[in-house]
């Protein structure tokens, strides 16, 4: 117990630091690793340019390899600050963490091996490291809630778009033929769904009078049902802003309250709140 | 009246089992229509590609075989179940159900002639047999009321369309003339869609000066006027959430009851409904 | 006085054959009318198109004789029937019934003479005859009234994408040059109002990096601009709705009365109006 | 003090002409500015033509001349009329009247030099004298109150935009590869913002089926997501609408008090205000 002690406040301090924004070292922490972020994301992206990753390919190399590190002191300082390790570990956050470090191992394994397809594949691992960002968009709760209480009515919308692209990309390939680019059913529903979402590409276009007709008939019937997902989640904000209406202070479309649980790591807690509402550990006991 | 008996309730059991989903074999009957369905349009597409028919083409026929007599049974399990089978067999179901059979039954006609034409058509209408899906999305009540109400305003706005696209695209096809793809007016028409929906295939597209500054004014205005089916829509749907804005606890926006009346296949009957809403029948009376 | 009352019954007859469709006469006019509008604009769309004008050039010649011949004696009829004939003659409907029939007189003149570009124009203005339509939309008073009631702030909008598309059109002209096809500031606006519009023909697209990261800021831009007129659109809806949520009987969407005063031709009276609500006229006095 | 008077009384004047638009004279300078503007966008784009800038340079260079005369006395006026002439120098307006003046003064210098870019990109300049025009649009406060309500949700939502177009950007980067045109990552977000938005240029498109099935995925997508800004901004809409629904006289949607503050220059005042919202400086006071 006497040992413990400062271990504890230790711990309580360094999850301070971690989970919340309102210290200095804490908004340190913060502006270091998004640095490190959206540096990692452009390193990713000039890496993919052949005459850019030509000349600088040793800058990139050891930029990789300290925003490696970077990101695997964060993991590691993450596990030890949360009191459930394995809940951050397996959790949404917990995996992107994980996948942000590991590409730049593993690929030592690679080395003198040519598995140039794994090592893209690698490259690619890397991009979700912007995933990472999405811990500071945390915000937007309205936004979320909106699109999650329409969602079943979106999901029926997608379904009914995806019946649709399939019956009219089967008679446009039926009508144009392989001759006008429509070479299979897949490729024309995809066409289809490239003319119904408005896209229009033009890599594939129909040609005949009847298949410009129905074309024709497709893309206004795309124009129109446009407004069905639209309408829904309008009509969604609109009940969301009702409490807004009756002269209540209008809350801060983003929320910044950074604390962090520290049994559970649930964020998005009221200000001034002392107790999670996810577990009901004291947000302020960090034993 | 002694023999009608067993008879009545084996029938109301196979009715309950087709028709609804609360019960163990009900539930069975319509995972394997279900996977029918999807597997049916999955194969028809990968039939479609040259390369994938040519491979496995018997793999292919013998599927096709399997799935139209599951479709087989399960017509004449429908119209065995249902008190008065012709009302199902010329319901729009019952239609999309005759269709999702026959195709295979007809190719046999044509084998050994090689009338090309009619077996492409005919794998065509295979593709109907994702309308039978639709008999799984029922729900979706409000989002069919929003566009019901809105109906009318939608097709005046959509035929308001229709006469902008005439007059642009002969303006078109007189200012740009058949040397930049204007060949004539319904092509002129075509484009004038393509570019009023914001599609923008390509395929056409103005060269000279003045049909480029109308072309600009079209998009423009396309670009406008997409805000009134989604303004339509919107208010319709804020319309029909107005009940909930007043405690009322939310109705679930996915009907799951999927009780149907043996007397005239009605659906979407309230829960623990005792009579039809629509023919007022006793809903658990299989007589 | 003895003289010219069975006149006035005879011109009121007229009037309510031309004007209503209350009457059978008067829906054998409408519909007579309707067909003529109809086939009208399928043949001058047909004879656009060379190969088939090349085969049915006399056919095609004697309909539109037939035609003219209907709408000008529409248009006789419709000056004799009202009792101000200047009034209408100079309205928007008297000029587009005027239109409607002299393009084949006109084209008299020209026979022998090869001035062609004048018999295409001439064509095109047979075009406008699909105005004649607009007549029969005459509803949609909701959709009219939403959109006059916003369209300053529409126009204001309009006038914002447009400072925009020359100020990034200029810009890309710059940035991209001619090598690229942004061969001038006008062009290089045109294409920044397909990509703000989301359009995207693709006729021109940037190939620099810098042309296409600001082309993908002018894409996101249009992308979230477009919620603008939409907004106004939907709120003005919603304003409009409002007087349906009281349990008052929703009136039609589409107004189906069409009666019209003997002496303004002014439309939409209500149901049983017995005066006009423009000029105080007794609408069952044709004098 | 004696002087002063009639000075004041001067420079009061010139502020009513400069500032506001009603009196003739005022309405006379604003008129001859708007044309000012309006041609010399005109010519500005002209000059870009080739063919018309090398037949009518001369003209061109006068017309120039004639309006950065006009647009410099304009400034110098401007200067004069205010009290704090610093505070309008360094204000966005001021900034843009003194841009729109010297490209042409500096052009001298590189009289007998070619540095051609250096004169491209002074061209650029001029084009954005457009926004001298946003003075005269002043209007529009709903609008711009309900985007600037709406702007951090908006953020957000282009943020999630671009978070989704790097990652699907660079898995397309994956599959396709460089021989379908996605020859780097940037290169492949840049298709991706083209397609999410509904752009689709057509200038890269996915060949191979995965490719195709992705690209279907974020058509989707992009098609349903458009429904979040739009919702946003309808919501706000509604909300702002909402005084209007009580009987208050709708206040006009664009305003035309062109007051403006003789000490600060803040525009927008109420009708019949006597002093400024912004400064407190009585409005009629021009000492």
């Amino acid at each position: 117990m006497h040992d413990k002690h400062p271990n504890k406040s230790w711990k309580a301090k360094l999850h301070r630091i971690i989970y919340e924004a309102d210290t200095p070292n804490g908004r340190l922490f913060d502006v270091i690793l998004l640095i490190a972020i959206i540096a990692s994301i452009i390193f990713v992206m000039l890496e993919s340019i052949k005459s850019f990753d030509a000349r600088y390919h040793n800058f990139l190399d050891i930029a990789e390899w300290i925003i490696t590190i970077v990101f695997t002191i964060e993991y590691i300082l993450r596990i030890i600050a949360v009191k459930k390790p394995f809940k951050y570990i397996f959790s949404f956050y917990g995996i992107v963490d994980f996948l942000s470090t590991i590409p730049k191992y593993i690929s030592l394994i690679f080395i003198g091996t040519q598995v140039f397809i794994a090592l893209r594949a690698l490259r690619l691992l890397r991009v979700f490291r912007i995933l990472k960002l999405a811990r500071y968009l945390g915000a937007s709760n309205m936004l979320a809630n909106s699109l999650k209480a329409s969602r079943p009515k979106i999901l029926v919308f997608l379904f009914a778009v995806f019946i649709v692209s399939i019956i009219f990309g089967t008679l446009m390939y039926l009508v144009e033929g392989e001759a006008s680019g429509f070479t299979s059913i897949p490729v024309s529903v995809y066409w289809c769904i490239v003319t119904l979402t408005t896209v229009g590409f033009g890599d594939i276009t129909p040609v005949t009078p009847f298949g410009q007709f129905i074309a024709s008939f497709i893309m206004i019937l795309g124009y129109g049902i446009i407004a069905v997902p639209t309408g829904i989640v309008s009509a969604e904000y609109v009940q969301q802003n009702k409490g807004r209406s009756t002269g209540v202070p209008t809350p801060p479309a983003v929320d910044l309250n950074t604390e962090s649980c520290p049994n559970c790591s649930a964020e998005r807690h009221k200000d001034h709140a002392k107790y999670c509402y996810n577990c009901g550990h004291s947000l302020s006991d960090y034993s």
